[in-house]
């Protein structure tokens, strides 16, 4: 089954924005069995949109469009799909009313415009926008489908999982697929890829392996087809084995779940709390722990101990200790860790001090340079690490990295109880 | 001018990676005048290949290929484009010498895969890339130009720049492009675009306008095309002048710059520091600060006070206050803000305390309900916000909302000196 995405919007075309919608389109349609022939990026230009669904129904039996519904002049999806399929625009009763609630829970009065979006053509099927005003939509066209949906990529994603993906398997007969993904840390994808060579090649053929890496983790998904849902599950169980003998401790998870959603079940089982003191990595760990929701359970809080001062006059870290040994070392690090749980009263403490970049770099402490230290009241485990010279990418690196430590840290603390 | 961009890999199609290479292209693209009219990506397929070609030579003068010139075998660009244009491959000695000599440095043998990636379409104008082992073709047929790169974005980037534009340049004959970005916050899409509708309406032909938002961000992108440069920016600047008056303080900036870096520059500029109190936030201010390299300079840091415990022992707001106001409270963020500046030392400081959800949320402070206060060592400035249910959107859209406070409290102070 073969699928193609068309994402229209100018600001893709002059490249002010990166198309990251359509990856993660294909990754979850590919999990259900369909694949992309082709991605294609279009402008808000009625001709083209028609030209190119003209185009993509010559080649494939389903189209999944997103942008182009905004309120605004610009935003001229919807109105080009009711001429495309000679289908009026009329008011949805239910899509208006949802419309209201959702501004008036942003404190937003409706206006014409938000009123204008709930006008969809009167032959698609609406598919429903849990957090945003402008509606998805569904045609049947010739046996073949075509559906519409936003551009914002949380909005999207909400309807992709809660309505597309559940129709498109009740509409399509496509096969069983099986997927698993493994969660690995601190192997760089090439060194993984060598690592696990001989494993890959002995896979049975009806498994497929993807690598797919971002920022220190590197996620492994295989992915099974054929008829036999438990015949898949055990070959998919039968392939592991071997590999978590290869991999070890670098397996974060056998759960398609990040880092902190990790840590997070850690501490909640083990009825745990966290404290952080971060330098370079300037409250992301902090940031990362509490988008989980539910966090402050377990998590006590955290200091962004950015100058040296704070790390002194909060952290009691003492200034001859950053003057010997500089701010980035085991020290400083070890000092931070223990101290913001004793102050901050958490059984975890996590302290972190690194060079994220561009500046600052020395010859004995080049850029990416990292100390992080971990504590569990009793003790510390400390580590250095030398990440690249991307600054983003050396916090993002630097804040699993810690993350990981602490969780080998708890499970080791678990194992000996 | 129009262009398209073709990018060939199954890596894509199958959401494995994001295409980052076309944004940064069509950007380059759009400063010399050329408009993409479509980007599409295709798999490592010759007859896909092939008919993407003739469609896309239909349409354009100019099509950019990245991808596929690896050296092992799913790699079939540059021997499709071989037959493409009935044009047999041959040896090139000096990309030979070239590729030989990046090897030794890397400290590889050359293998008969290496040897191979010298040979280029006998009628191609080869392109240097520096960077790697992959060269570049240049291919002219029937007055129209293909250009096909690497897909490894580093050797696209420096063969686009040292290679591609300069050639561009010389060979077509491009119009002036010239776009302006103004940033907007506070107001959402519908009601900004009604609010700007009559200056939208009268708009001079040139300009185009485009809205494009975020949560708490909404950007407005003008782009004016003509001959004559020096008269579009004279135009942009004329429309943008009631634009001005109309939405005033809602402007966060007239250049394409992020809220972070629009406060480091006004902390830099004005010599002053900051220091973030944070609750429902969780670090992200703190985070998004120390994304702007260099931020040490003027962050000083932040408390991630995300328990009860932690605004009393760290930030020192009495026990008694929380209990009667509440950690959500008015009285709360501004003993937040004026002791995090105090004890971190900065001149400005933020509190900020909300409930994210989706749990916590009350009668008479709902989920969304967040209380900010800004303090410049002398008054306070404080804010009550009623956000949405989406955690992570209430999130951004409170760091936003805090830093634009900031923003017009340090303006007020400027303008009072």
């Amino acid at each position: 089954m073969q699928a193609e995405i068309i994402t229209i919007g100018d600001e893709i075309l002059i490249g002010q924005i990166v198309d990251t919608n359509s990856a993660w389109i294909a990754q979850k349609l590919n999990e259900i069995g369909i694949s992309l022939s082709q991605i294609k990026s279009i402008s808000d230009n009625k001709l083209q949109i028609i030209k190119s669904l003209n185009d993509s129904f010559d080649q494939v039996n389903l189209i999944l469009i997103t942008g182009g519904l905004g309120p605004t002049n610009d935003d001229i999806t919807k109105s080009t799909l009711a001429t495309y399929f000679n289908s009026p625009l009329k008011m949805d009763h239910s899509v208006l009313k949802h419309v209201e609630s959702l501004l008036k829970g942003r404190n937003v009065s409706m206006n014409e415009l938000n009123i204008k979006q709930a006008e969809v053509p009167e032959n698609c099927k609406v598919l429903h926008n849990s957090c945003g005003t402008a509606p998805g939509m569904w045609f049947e066209h010739n046996q073949k489908v075509l559906i519409s949906m936003p551009g914002v990529p949380f909005e999207m994603k909400m309807m992709m999982e809660h309505e597309i993906i559940p129709l498109l398997k009740q509409r399509f007969s496509l096969p069983e697929i099986i997927h698993k993904t493994i969660i690995t840390h601190g192997i760089a994808e090439s060194t993984l890829a060598i690592q696990i060579a001989e494993w890959e090649n002995n896979l049975p053929n009806c498994i497929k392996l993807a690598f797919l890496p971002s920022p220190g983790i590197v996620r492994l998904r295989l992915s099974a087809q054929g008829d036999d849902k438990k015949q898949l599950k055990n070959t998919i169980e039968g392939s592991i084995r071997p590999l978590r003998e290869i991999l070890k401790d670098a397996i974060l998870s056998e759960d398609d779940e990040s880092i902190e959603v990790i840590i997070s079940k850690l501490l909640i089982n083990n009825n745990k709390t966290l404290a952080v003191a971060e330098s370079c990595t300037g409250g992301n760990i902090a940031h990362l722990m509490t988008l989980v929701p539910g966090s402050s359970a377990y998590f006590k809080g955290g200091v962004v101990a950015y100058s040296n001062e704070v790390k002194q006059s909060i952290l009691g870290v003492m200034e001859l200790l950053i003057t010997e040994k500089g701010a980035v070392s085991e020290e400083v690090v070890e000092c931070m860790a223990k101290n913001v749980a004793t102050i901050l009263g958490s059984n975890y403490g996590i302290g972190i001090s690194g060079i994220a970049g561009p500046d600052g770099g020395s010859l004995d402490k080049p850029i990416g340079t990292v100390w992080i230290s971990v504590y569990n009241g009793l003790k510390l485990v400390s580590r250095k690490f030398q990440f690249g010279d991307n600054r983003e990418r050396n916090i993002t690196r630097a804040s699993i990295a810690a993350l990981n430590m602490l969780r080998l840290l708890i499970l080791e603390d678990v194992q000996k109880k």
